[in-house]
This record gives structure tokens, C-alpha cells and sequence, in this order.
């Protein structure tokens, strides 16, 4: 199945536009879980478990992984590997929140060794090198590429939302330019949720794109303000810290479960209200 | 020492400006080295003891390891501690060209994973997402960022060249703002060799600040002309595929030895007849 066919596919089946971000790090692991790469590794199959029939998508920040050097990689194709085979009667997407981008060599090398060789269905990759960049992660039609477009920091003002000569924002006219690249099946977006004011702009030039939303929970981005100007286009929402730390205890996977039943149900709502 | 230091000593112990760019993968290594992940280890040892005394830099581009899974992370580990313990005599800057970027609390954990932990000096970071993205590569005042402004490949002119509203293009106003984020000791630009006529300008906002320039060798990139444009301010030029895939043969440590011997001197007498 085609990622983007994935990701509806577990859309409509757990009724549920939630991704969640595991963003695993020792330091926050719950405190019976042993601190070290295999507690991670018993966290992220908790969270999993307790979440699978509520979400979309997981979605994997590299960052935090490579930070354990060679375990860490082994910890996200184990990670990767337990949401594809473990759940295999579960359908859901899966992305590499890599922020890869490089010369087309480079590009096809970071492609092959993310979505070949991981087995990941998608990635989110930064557009700043332009398209002999991001095409190579195009190549397999199969994949799905996120585009940074708009992220959900401060520094987003920085570069971003600088304009251009023709009177238009950097990021519309990365969405506008690249947008030609691939189609909707392929390449999509991240919006940052803590702009929902701009999503509106955003919408007028690609309506039926997918966009991921990173933002929510521990980041301060307001699902009412932005579902509203989403209006009923394709998404989904990431959620990471406030979901997968949301308690410390023994029991922890009982809160998690109910945090993301609670964030699925809320993104559901405002859908159903608008 | 501080990456920066370190730098200008080898510069000027070595008296070259050369930088080796080890982009190691099986599919090129010579025909009678083994085709696994040891022949690679094998092969950069080969060309950092044909190279160790005519460089100021390794560059160690992530993707090409990357795609060897967590054996290319130890690969890149045992490289750069081959290049730090085996030659402890020769002082020489190491750079991850790994061209990571994203928000505060992922770059930080980028950060302890590249330069802390696989003890790297310095890394190239892609500004895109703005300061709070670049300033946890910057907290450790001994090492060095490299910022993609202007890239050597084609795609820079998607993004990089476009003229914002004041008139300028992208990758000057990148240039200027993130210039305040840290000093000349600590920030310095990826510019690509491919572009030397926009490097008078560059040079005239930022005319002390280092720069490394990619593409000169098998992307193309003209060191005359690039060269009499920055006259003489601080730089390292890095030369990969050119000089590590040079020959084929059994001898080809001596191949590359000549060849990386003829860039530095191509430099040196470039520089000297300004």
C-alpha cells in the first residue's frame, strides 16, 4: 500500500487524525523503566500498544535517537519494525522526522538508507537546497515527502516569514514552487500549528495538500483556532511530549492511553463543530 | 584547542587550505579492498594517512555512512577517532557535515550526539528554521558552526537566490542576521564554489568571517575564479569524489596523495599571485 493511501486507510479505520511523536529520551522515562537504550525500548512498545488503535501515524525524531550513536539506530528500526510486524493487522504511517536535505548524491544516499533500508513510508525533508534536494526522496512513488514549509518555532520569523520582491512570504513560495515537484499522493507539508492565522493563505494555494501540524500540547498551538482554518482539508496533527510523558508512574500506559483517546476526540470534535 | 584554533594551526603547519571530503561508500572503493563496512574503515584510513599532512580538514558527510545503518555510526566513530588518536601529533580540524537544524530542544540532542559524544569539532547547520535551531550547535564556545547560505548545487537558486522584499537575495539576509548569533571564533558559512561572482558581495557583509567552500573538483567549481574573489580572507576549500576515488588501483594511496598534494598547491599558487 502506498503511504498516502496508508495514512488514510488508518484515518477512517481508528477515526483518528492524531500522530504521535516518540520523542524518546532516557532522561524522561518513566521512573520503574531501566535507563538505558532497552527501557526506551520498552517504553516506545508501551506507548505503542497503548495507542495503536488511536492514532494515524508515529512519527520517529531522529534526533533523539542519534544521540545513542549506534543503538540508537538499531532503536528505531527495532521501534519501526515493532509498529510494521507486531501490529501488521493494524495499517499505520509511519515518518522519519529526519529534516534530511542535501546535493542529489548526498539526498539519494540519506533516501536509501531512511526509506529503503528503515522501511520508513515517509520523511519529512527541508527544502532550503532546493529541488535536486528533495527529489530524490520523490523517486520511490511509494514514499510520501513532508516539506518544512512553516515550522512551529520562534526562529519560523527568522528566514520564513520573510518576504519576497514579489510581495509573498519565503514560505508560500516554497509551498507554491514545490508544490510542483509531485502531486498530493507524494509531497505534502509541515505547517507549524502555533501559526493558525496563516494557514488560511496557506489553504487558498494548495487546498488538498496534506499537512502535518507539529505544534500541539507542550508547544502551545491551538487545535480550535487552527482546525478552523484547516476547514475540513486533509491532515494530521502531531503530538509528542504531552502524550508520551504525560506520566511517570507505573501505570503510565493507562494515562497515555487516555491523553491520546483525549487529543484524538478533541481534533474529532472541533471537525464535527465547524 | 578550540575548533577555530585548531583550524588556523593546521593551515598553517600543513600550508594548506585543503580540506578532504571523505564520502566513503562501498559501490566506489578500490578493487582489491573488501566491499563491506571494514574495507571502508580500511579505506579511510588509507587516504587519511596519504593526506594527513597536505589538509587543514576532514569533512565527514552523514549520508554516505548513514545508509550502513548503526555500522556507518560506528564507522563514522572509528574514523574520526582514527583521525584524533592515530595521527595525535597533527592537529587537524574535523568537520560533520551533517547539515542538521531543528527546533531548541532536537537540536540540542543533535548537538550532544555529533560534537560531543562522536567528538567532532565542528558541523554544518542548515538556518532555515531560524536561531533558536542554530544556537544549541553554538552553546560549546571550542566548536564551530559552518551555516549553509549558498550552496554548490543546482536547487540553491529555488530558495537561496530569491530576492526579498529590501532587495536583497535569501542567502545574504541569512548571511546578516545570523552573523549577530555568534562570532567569527565560532560561525562561519558553507558557500558554494560553484557561485564565485556572488562571493565579491558576500564578502564585502562578512569580509573576516571563514568559509568553506564545496564543489570545486568533480561538481565543477573554478578555484581561480573563486579564489580572486575572496582575496585572501579566511577559507578552506573541500575537494571529495576528486581526490578519495582518484584511482582504482592498488597503489591508489599514492594516487591520491599526489592529487590531494596538487589541490593545495593549486591554491597556494592561486593565492599567491592575487
Amino acid at each position: 500500500m502506498i503511504a498516502f493511501e496508508k495514512l488514510k486507510f488508518a484515518q477512517e479505520k481508528n477515526n483518528s487524525k492524531l500522530c504521535v511523536g516518540l520523542d524518546s529520551t532516557i532522561e524522561k522515562l518513566p521512573k520503574h523503566i531501566e535507563k538505558n537504550v532497552n527501557g526506551l525500548f520498552e517504553f516506545n512498545k508501551k506507548i505503542i500498544d497503548a495507542t495503536i488503535d488511536l492514532v494515524c501515524s508515529y512519527k520517529i525524531n531522529f534526533a533523539f535517537y542519534e544521540q545513542y550513536g549506534s543503538d540508537g539506530i538499531d532503536l528505531i528500526k527495532k521501534t519501526i519494525n515493532y509498529i510494521n510486524h507486531n501490529h501488521q493487522d493494524k495499517i499505520i504511517l509511519n515518518i522519519a522526522d529526519a529534516k534530511r536535505g542535501d546535493i542529489g548524491n548526498t539526498s539519494a544516499a540519506y533516501s536509501k538508507a531512511i526509506l529503503i533500508d528503515m522501511g520508513f513510508d515517509s520523511i519529512t525533508v527541508n527544502p532550503l537546497m532546493g529541488s535536486d534536494c528533495v527529489l530524490p526522496f520523490l523517486e520511490d512513488k511509494e514514499k510520501f515527502v513532508f516539506l518544512l514549509a512553516l515550522t512551529s518555532n520562534k526562529g519560523s520569523q527568522d528566514f520564513q516569514m520573510l518576504n519576497l520582491e514579489s510581495g509573498i512570504p519565503l514560505y508560500k513560495k516554497i509551498i507554491e514552487i514545490s508544490s510542483k515537484w509531485a502531486d498530493e499522493n507524494q509531497l505534502g507539508y509541515v505547517i507549524g500549528a502555533t501559526h493558525p492565522e496563516m494557514l488560511k493563505g496557506i489553504r487558498e494555494i494548495i487546498p488538498n495538500r496534506l499537512l502535518l501540524f507539529p505544534g500541539i500540547g507542550t508547544q502551545g498551538g491551538n487545535a480550535t483556532e487552527l482546525l478552523k482554518y484547516n476547514s475540513h482539508n486533509p491532515y494530521l496533527i502531531n503530538v509528542s511530549r504531552d502524550i508520551i510523558y504525560t506520566s511517570n508512574e507505573i501505570n503510565f500506559e493507562e494515562k497515555v492511553n487516555l491523553k491520546a483517546e483525549n487529543y484524538k476526540n478533541l481534533f474529532n470534535s472541533i471537525d464535527e463543530n465547524l
